[in-house]
């Protein structure tokens, strides 16, 4: 089984002070084991050091050089930061303090985290101070691996999880807790939303031993494993007529099927449930609510603390695309807005960023700032479905920024999407973000070398969303490549870049889905243009755009005013969501002073040619990293400046074909 | 196992006389036995009536009723003629004369359709003749069943020749026999020309019994098996490291395997090949030409006059899409006429009817009067990939009429299409037609009933030639349905329309290639427009269609004069394929008067109507049949005319949007 170690690499810093560290902690919880062998085996790496544990404090207090894991439950702190910590360097002495033990992990991967970008070439001179409590309380990734070792919407190999219908326990397993614990992660649903064959029986007693050993090896790195469950399990597993979740066998077969679950592997978080979705079961079949299905769950699940995370993304994927008045975008709040202030305490709503499915740009779903009484997560996506599937590279964490900055203008204050998630604007703590994860069983985890940004940055981003997208960049380039400048420099461009020139040369002005169907991989204009799935561009020879204003879907009232005039009126709509909210002619002129039309074909020429400057810049790396990881990599740019090109080509020369009318440049249209 | 006897009902005619009948057969031989059960189990449905077996000639004399299988190897005839049969049938006594047992069982099966064809009360008064000899010396089906069970563009259950890596023998094997026996079929191929996985071991001591159990029970109707092969085999079975077809190891591989295969398996009748295409293994690789690849596998059959049946289908399915010039039309001629006279005479050339690949229209491949001096079959497509995959009701036989009865010009007489594979035109006698099949293990074998018109079709047409596509329909029907007027005047009905009016409401005016991207169910007109599969439309705001005259892609010029002109000269050129051959703007008139876009819009009308009629033809035959075989069917009209709508709408709406012309009669358009 071969692995990279990601961005726990630890580079050698400097071997000039090879002293002995001695490390106190007073008690020997797997979790501060593992917080002291991530010591171990970092201060080998980078300076060739060794610890020494210890757990007198005298020990300690003689050494020269210490570090100390401080356990301070006495400090009143609120409810999130259980998981926060303290670390105060100097003169050699460290101490990191928290009141949780995942607080004393998370304080060991910062220290090791700042020695590497600040390359501290001598640990026993430096001087540091960092107090960090996490923005969420709950820090998920969503894996959706089946159990025959298949990844919906995976680019990165097989699952490491599953294969064979059997749980894979192993030391894979451990290898992705700590490079998920280093990041913050605290929770992760290991198999598909879409839960089906196998996959229902994992909470029968098939699986409780493996699903033991799995709870066990994640909570040892502070992580909760959850489950996506079928809400159909009553009938497939339990052998019952019905699920409806108001009968009352299916209640009590839930709760003791809860009871046995829990008296197995008692370290779960709770189920992950997608019901009532593109053919999944739910409460719909039986004409009851998401809230009585969710609520039933959730009854179930109390007497264990058990949560229930329950999908938003409900539509109807039967539309007709001739008809122009249904609008997929709406579905989400048109089906759960009236039910706030239904769900039980324990009941999670998971919402994704956009209305429609994880684009390359999209409006921020309505339900951010319209639920005002219900637990929320936020539900974004680092597989790269839409956004070139880990061939060509994406980093999405300034996308997650400005989701997260976003005024939902809910409230005079705390009405950004990051405070409706962490908890601040209505005082919950049962909330957060989750994002669908991109990691398969390829050596590097995620396919593209550089997609591990954005597993590395989600993971930072959902624990501190103070920190810029570029910082984040900056830590991982550090922990992953070493600290040479020359790397640090193009590869921070790269990623900074790489998300804004994936938009310019796909789908235009946030319109979306001109992707080739089902793979959803490559430029197909029309691909989804007369389809069932709601996912329309309406263009004709005139003109392109959805319109979601009051004389077309309505879709723009679902916001707060005044977001909802400001998208409704074409002159203060956002330009980059402009054919998302309005059908315009391609004459219509932008700010910029050009038409639409000129826009999409200068900003595909742009962005092909942004794709090969990539390239560029890391053909100038070739031999400052391993040979292997530059060779991988070159290959997905040599792709994606191809790939671009096809993009660029088939999009400006649909729209050529369309209208007539050429490129000002008289650059190639087909 | 639950199987249909299709057209193999024998609806009773009359229980009038159910005096014995007598069968004189002097030969045991299993293809006779095969004959006399048929005429067992015919006569007792037919009429109730029991036939007894006899060996001399004095009991026939005797009796009053009796049907004699006279061999009569004494006649000398032509090659063909070893399969070829008369019946001459007066006041009781019926002789069915032949060189070859198969002659003589085609006359049995003959004698049957003729009695219910003609709706035979009483076969002790009928009179009747017949002389008989197959059009085609080979009378082919190509199966595309994979060893797992599935079936490529199968659309009628799974396989019943393979399951999990097996072969299947079984009592459906001896009902396929019957049934591609009864009309005319000589040769199968039971597994896919792309040859994967366990059938590259098809050749090997793996399944040697199995393949001669299947072999045998064929054989036993007349049809002789044959296999598609995997040039590669030398290196994936061999373990040789080259399968080149120049290098002696894999040329005495070949013969050693031959000689191997044809031991165990001595009724054998060839290989077929798909080599060099999409992806398939071929001499190519080792920069040798077809005519060595296909001549190496000759040498290897030549003792066993095993046939070598080498595809045409070949061209660069990675072209770039913005290339005007490069024409996949041109690929078969070009690849192939170099080598016309090089092949050895166990080679045969298996030829796709038109230069593209099965779409509802298209013209004649150029290799039809192309080659001169090489043996050619002509291959066509039961299952119906692009013709509605069997749950649109489209019979294909009138089509394949005009496609035998195609000029080519390449000589002054014998110049058709049906003269060139038959063997007149330059006598040879390897040679014939081939169809792709339609058949699963479905209960009625087809998927949709009425696609059985298609196999007993196919079968019929290649055996006679000269029958018209209604003769056959009628035949089929009344043998399928049983003679009431009302069944045979709507299905005929349905039957004859039901080719143009599939062609009315998909792609119009030849172009073609106007459906979803790999599946190729339901209308997607881009969906092929910028991808690398050499299938193109064009269309703009202004006009639509390929140019392969003189300013295009020359492609015209692969054909005869005064073909060639023909096609060339926009006012010549056949409406039905004018958008094959030119580029013509939305306002160009036909010889309707119509413009180009209009009669776009009219048939597209007039096809969805004409889908609805045929719903309405088949619901008033409710009642009429097993009540189990009108629902089946009735549900696929009721698909038919919905997706037909939506073909309808989505090519309309799709001109509308890109012209802004909005139809004449003002229907509505979207």
């Amino acid at each position: 089984m071969e692995y990279s170690n990601c961005w726990l690499q630890y580079h050698s810093l400097s071997n000039a002070n090879q002293r002995e560290i001695v490390v106190l902690c007073k008690e020997k919880s797997a979790i501060l084991l593992n917080a002291v062998n991530e010591l171990d085996l970092a201060f080998h790496s980078l300076y060739g050091r060794k610890i020494t544990v210890v757990t007198e404090e005298d020990r300690y207090q003689t050494a020269k050089t210490g570090i100390y894991l401080k356990s301070d439950s006495s400090v009143s702190m609120q409810d999130n930061s259980k998981d926060g910590y303290t670390i105060t360097c100097a003169a050699g002495k460290c101490t990191i303090t928290a009141t949780g033990e995942a607080g004393l992990l998370y304080g060991v991967f910062a220290l090791l985290r700042n020695l590497q970008v600040q390359k501290v070439a001598d640990f026993d001179v430096w001087s540091f101070q960092e107090e960090k409590t996490p923005s969420n309380p709950l820090r998920m990734l969503n894996h959706w691996d089946n159990m025959d070792g298949s990844i919906e919407r995976g680019y990165s190999g097989k699952s490491f999880f599953f294969g064979k219908d059997e749980l894979l326990v192993n030391e894979r397993t451990v290898m992705y807790a700590r490079l998920v614990a280093s990041v913050g992660i605290n929770a992760v649903v290991i198999n598909n939303v879409n839960v089906k064959g196998a996959a229902t029986a994992l909470i029968s007693d098939r699986y409780y031993n493996e699903l033991h050993s799995m709870a066990e090896i994640l909570a040892a790195y502070g992580v909760q494993l959850f489950i996506s469950i079928n809400f159909a399990a009553p009938i497939e597993l339990g052998g019952l007529a019905t699920a409806d979740p108001c009968d009352s066998s299916v209640r009590s077969w839930w709760k003791k099927r809860a009871e046995e679950l829990w008296s197995k592997v008692p370290s779960l978080g709770g189920f992950l449930v997608k019901a009532d979705s593109e053919g999944r079961p739910g409460p719909f079949t039986y004409g009851r609510t998401h809230a009585d299905g969710a609520n039933m769950l959730a009854d179930a699940l109390r007497p264990f603390a058990g949560l229930v995370i329950w999908r938003c993304f409900v539509y109807n994927c039967q539309q007709d695309w001739r008809d122009t008045k249904t609008d997929r975008a709406r579905a989400g709040y048109d089906n759960f807005m009236p039910l706030d202030g239904t769900f039980a305490d324990n009941v999670i709503l998971q919402i994704k960023n956009g209305p429609m499915d994880f684009q390359v740009r999209e409006p921020i779903a309505p339900l951010f700032g319209g639920l005002k009484n219900t637990n929320i997560i936020l539900e974004v996506q680092i597989a790269q479905e839409y956004t070139g599937q880990q061939r060509h590279v994406c980093y999405l964490i300034p996308w997650f920024k400005e989701i997260l900055l976003f005024h939902t203008c809910c409230g005079k204050t705390n009405d950004q999407v990051v405070d409706i998630v962490s908890g601040r604007t209505y005082n919950n703590h049962n909330c957060g973000i989750a994002a669908v994860s991109n990691t398969g069983d390829d050596f590097n985890w995620t396919g593209h070398d550089l997609a591990g940004a954005n597993l590395y940055g989600y993971g930072r981003l959902a624990f501190d969303t103070e920190l810029s997208a570029e910082t984040i960049a900056t830590e991982w380039i550090s922990e992953t490549f070493g600290t040479k400048e020359k790397i640090q420099e193009h590869v921070l461009k790269i990623l900074m870049m790489s998300w804004r020139t994936y938009e310019k040369y796909t789908s235009p002005l946030g319109i979306g889905w001109m992707v080739k169907p089902n793979g959803h991989y490559g430029p197909d204009v029309d691909g989804y243009e007369y389809d069932r799935w709601g996912t329309y561009h309406r263009a004709d020879h005139k003109g392109i755009g959805v319109d979601r204003t009051g004389s077309g879907t309505g879709y723009y009232d679902q916001y707060n005013e005044p977001l909802a005039s400001m998208y409704a009126d074409i002159t203060s709509c956002p330009e980059e969501l402009l054919l998302f909210f309005h059908h315009v002619d391609y004459d219509y002129i932008l700010t910029s002073g050009k038409t639409v039309l000129q826009h999409i074909y200068d900003t595909h020429f742009e962005g092909a040619d942004e794709a090969e400057m990539f390239l560029e810049l890391w053909q100038q790396l070739q031999g400052m990293m391993e040979e292997d990881i530059y060779q991988r990599t070159l290959e997905r740019f040599l792709h994606q400046k191809d790939h671009a090109k096809e993009w660029r080509d088939v999009i400006n020369s649909y729209f050529y074909r369309k209208t007539g009318i050429i490129d000002q440049y008289h650059r190639p249209l087909y």
